[in-house]
């Protein structure tokens, strides 16, 4: 059973999910399904997943057949387990708690080498509905107070398998960096009753020189501070909380500008491997006593998209310290990707 | 001019260097000096890098001559410069200052592939003492919140010269892992008028199975909640809260502890790339007005290093969130450390 641990000193969750059996010099981080040539994505090969939670399927066809366009199966080596209790307890300083949660990986597309940046944009408008649709359904599950979606695109990016697809979480705890952005923005608006994200955005469509694309839904831009060369930032140009109460009308404007961004990333940085995570709300739904902690969730977050290219190394410095090092100003990277030729 | 800028939403400073003339698609992190055939921290290649700040000389050598045993020179391509005031300004909800700082390579032996773990350990010790004559020479500068002395071994570790160097970097502001622990610290201590890291280690050497090895000067440990396989906690058994402070007889028994440990991780995990970075307290001769935040930092800091293997890639979900999976429990990683055949 994978385990929760909290570390005092940092005030940070990690998932222990031992693997039996492994040498230590064998270490490799197997939570996605191993790669090799066979792929259990593809379409046809349905029973080599676990069986499927969901699937969007236009041609009657039943589920763990061939016929679907996006399809959510559990992850094969969850780092999380779906069953029982949190059972908190501590030890002395320590504090742990079962594994539990959700794993789920979202096969993008049957087609095995299609990117996310090449999709048709209903192809993408499909992929965002499920992610909305597991978002929703997956905070009906009081234990859970965190979802995260994320995607790994590329071997240094940490995907194991080439197929496209995006990888949810579901958590029991809220991830250290999100509670981080939740203070902040809580913080600013108890001072100003205004959103963080707002106020931020509003500057940046002044100033435009970070700026990388902005209709009257969505705003991209490479943050003022970015950690990583051509990091974007990708949000709705007005104030939604909650991607899990993303509405219908918004889906078609939010694939056109994610394909953009990945489109300018993939032309301006040669098919780069990457990272997105969308950071949205927290389940509000979850631990009822802690809901006065919420109060002002709904006025002062703001969801969002980050997505990292994974250009360069991250070393002892980043990582004991949490100071990043980039080499590009997001000004610069900023004008590429607004001027690259798609 | 590099700067240090500010996120509002994280609330992290982050180093934005820009390198002139380099194509977006590449955009690799060259912070340290380029690999290549020839090495300009080999013996007899002095004047290759620039002028050395200090070294240790035993033979009546001039600086900038052969004859050194461990050597300190300006990293050639600084992240931050030596020169100049902070100026620090704001652009409404961003934060700006030049970024002033220094960054030094400590060329650890004359010797090409010597590593750190198959150094004698009076050799190790001259490096010890380097690191804290180069911290105490810093913290005289009071530009200087932080000096952050870190190691990459390896290229999966950033590495980008093969010659065993360390680096050191001093910055103006604290780094946001490092805040985080002081504040953990001192709230602690508050609490309980007793140094965090003192209970820790107190539990952990009362425990046993997290322990990698004790002595009566020091203790190395694989942390309850670790990040990564393998990770290793090494820490003075008693309270001192600041490398910069360590005792000249404190210097021995650092070299023992520190070679045991990376030749520990060499057997166990065939010679992989690791990073180390020193915790140690911050420069309190700096920023003089704001003392009174420090006024228990030498009652409730205690400084450690952190040793993190680099066996596993950190993907989207780590970044995203800063909530690892950590494939190797703790105890198993203590295990196979203490057992391994030195």
């Amino acid at each position: 059973m994978p385990e929760l641990r909290h570390d005092p000193i940092q005030k940070r969750w990690v998932i222990i999910a031992s693997e039996r059996g492994r040498k230590p010099y064998d270490s490799s981080l197997s939570s996605e399904i191993q790669a090799g040539g066979f792929c259990p994505f593809c379409e046809g090969h349905e029973g080599k997943t676990p069986p499927e939670i969901t699937a969007i399927r236009h041609n009657g066809s039943g589920p763990n057949q061939p016929g679907w366009q996006v399809r959510v199966v559990p992850n094969k080596f969850p780092a999380l387990r779906i069953e029982g209790g949190l059972d908190r307890r501590g030890e002395g300083i320590h504090d742990r708690m079962n594994g539990v949660g959700a794993h789920e990986v979202i096969i993008e597309t049957p087609q095995h080498d299609l990117n996310l940046a090449d999709m048709p944009v209903e192809q993408i408008e499909k992929v965002i509905w499920i992610y909305r649709a597991r978002l929703a359904d997956l905070h009906r599950d009081g234990r859970f107070r965190y979802v995260l979606i994320f995607k790994n695109h590329g071997q240094a990016a940490g995907a194991s398998l080439p197929h496209p697809h995006t990888q949810l979480i579901a958590t029991p705890v809220t991830p250290k960096i999100i509670s981080g952005e939740l203070w902040s923005a809580r913080e600013h608006y108890h001072d100003k009753e205004r959103c963080l994200f707002c106020d931020l955005i509003q500057q940046e469509l002044e100033r435009g020189e970070r700026l990388i694309l902005a209709d009257d839904r969505f705003v991209a831009l490479a943050p003022f501070a970015s950690r990583f060369p051509f990091e974007v930032f990708l949000a709705p140009r007005h104030h939604y909380h909650s991607f899990a109460k993303l509405s219908d009308e918004m889906i078609h404007p939010l694939a056109v500008a994610l394909k953009d961004v990945l489109l300018r990333i993939k032309k301006c940085l040669r098919d780069p491997a990457y990272n997105f995570v969308i950071h949205t709300a927290p389940n509000t739904e979850a631990a009822p006593r802690r809901s006065a902690y919420w109060d002002t969730i709904e006025a002062d977050f703001h969801w969002h998209i980050e997505i990292m290219p994974r250009l360069t190394r991250v070393a002892g410095f980043e990582w004991g310290t949490g100071f990043y090092i980039n080499p590009t100003s997001p000004e610069e990277a900023a004008k590429y990707l607004r001027e690259v030729a798609l």
